[in-house]
């Protein structure tokens, strides 16, 4: 058994439009690295932070707590050292603190010999998450840990549904460089929701995985619509109206990634994406805002090992 | 071509607990019997109605209505005359208007060599569905045209979407001898609903889509949960906690069926779905309300010709 990994980590998308708290998908072009050691001394110990200026205590460091979730469930006769080189930003809302928490936990569950199914590993991943963001939720990390489209039916008791996803489809990032606090993103959102949006979004969440399901691009175009929160959300991410109209032509549907400020467009294709991704780049090089945009096919492999 | 069908248009389950106002499935062993003749004399006219006390006014006749939609559309060279043998008892909540609106158009298309598609027949049909009920739904009609189960995207423009039907799956329907008016039904419902139970319910609408495409009967017994719709309307239905109790053992799951009062319960497999009948039965008869229980295969053909 290997006593060393290094492990890609992937940025994921949280919500996909309508299905807001229990849709995601994975990327394969941009997430961290990690690398994980087995060590004799005991316990779990952060040696390296590159890219990021994070904390290295284990228990006030995200991938630190879901590693000792699991550590301390798993009681194994060693210890783990972690380096992580983030390389997808904090705050960028494509799951930055998702890969850390999950990328962690996969690789030390690797090492251990796979004591834990994959559901096991997001319930640990999640208690890093929660460091993140306050509350347990498992969008980013289902999708990170399971690779493709995910469905998290409920996370007390968590189950998540792993979709199919079609073979030609691509997502366009923009990543807007200002800050969306979460926890804003959280107190914009309303309380209640009228029945009748209601209704629709959950049309839409149904339809959604029938075309995943299907191959029907076209119906994941039709069903790629969130009338309860981008609603709220999208006052939060300039010129979102203007990336939504510009990426119209070419991308089956555009949303709010997770809680933003990152921009998610879905296409058939690369060629299309890489036009989407033209698109996004003339209406924001118009802007004073920095950005950054990535293309990327949908990872249905999730977690990969380096080496 | 033929000049005259009987036809059986089926019963049919809408809501189907977590997809309020958006699924449906289709019946098997109840339904309506309808003739429809060809006529040289022009226009829809309705010359018998055998079981129920009915207008026999085309326009204001259900069945007379959707007809006359169809009619007036395609301005054939001829009329239709139409006999309703009606099984369904209006009012039962297991899609009696919706047989009838859905049954004429349906045999009037095949008689002129069907010039509509089928969701151009649920575009007439919901036309004699709004004179019974107020406003144009589709979720009864599409099962009953379709078959199987139906997921209604949206009705303007109207999208109907066919889902997979997993081949041993079973309802039983309990008809209790009460009437729930569906004006009632609607207006008890909150117009708002909280934010947190949409997101279960859409997740759990998701989740059965995926169920039904992967023959997944746990899952679609943990998905057929309504905890926005159910917690008022079940009040409408007498005894309806119990019979979800004595259900609990055999069912997958147990609902509302459309608007009420009926109930239906969803079994994998013959035997099980007669256990529930009777587990209901057992309910039911300790009480004073008549009733008419029902077990059927989930009819995945919808409309039949039987001559």
């Amino acid at each position: 058994m290997k006593n060393e990994l290094k492990i890609f980590s992937p940025a994921t998308v949280a919500n996909v439009s309508c299905g807001f708290d229990v849709l995601g998908f994975c990327l394969d072009t941009i997430g961290d690295e990690m690398i994980i050691r087995k060590t004799t001394e005991k316990g779990i110990h952060i040696t390296k932070i590159v890219g990021y200026d994070l904390p290295f205590e284990a228990d006030k460091n995200v991938a630190g707590v879901s590693a000792l979730a699991l550590y301390n469930d798993a009681k194994p006769n060693c210890g783990f050292e972690i380096e992580i080189y983030k390389k997808i930003k904090p705050g960028s809302g494509i799951g930055s603190s998702s890969a850390s928490a999950a990328g962690s936990v996969f690789a030390i569950n690797e090492l251990l010999g796979r004591p834990y199914n994959k559901t096991q590993l997001i319930n640990f991943a999640m208690k890093g998450e929660a460091l993140a963001s306050g509350s347990e939720h498992a969008d980013n990390i289902a999708p990170a840990i399971f690779g493709g489209f995910t469905l998290v039916r409920g996370v007390s008791p968590l189950e998540v549904l792993q979709l199919p996803t079609p073979d030609d489809l691509y997502v366009t990032i923009i990543h807007p460089q200002i800050e969306v606090k979460t926890s804003e993103a959280r107190a914009i959102l309303p309380k209640e929701v009228e029945l009748k949006k209601a209704i629709t979004q959950w049309a839409n969440v149904g339809s959604l995985v029938h075309a995943l399901h299907t191959n029907d691009y076209d119906l994941i175009s039709r069903s790629l619509k969130d009338v309860i929160v981008e609603p709220y959300r999208s006052k939060l991410i300039p010129f979102f109206n203007d990336v939504k109209l510009a990426t119209n032509t070419h991308a089956l549907g555009t949303g709010i990634s997770g809680s933003g400020p990152s921009i998610f467009a879905l296409s058939e294709g690369i060629g299309k994406a890489k036009k989407v991704e033209q698109a996004i780049r003339n209406v924001y090089s118009k802007t004073d805002i920095a950005f950054e945009t990535y293309v990327s096919k949908i990872n249905v492999q999730g977690m990969k090992i380096l080496s």
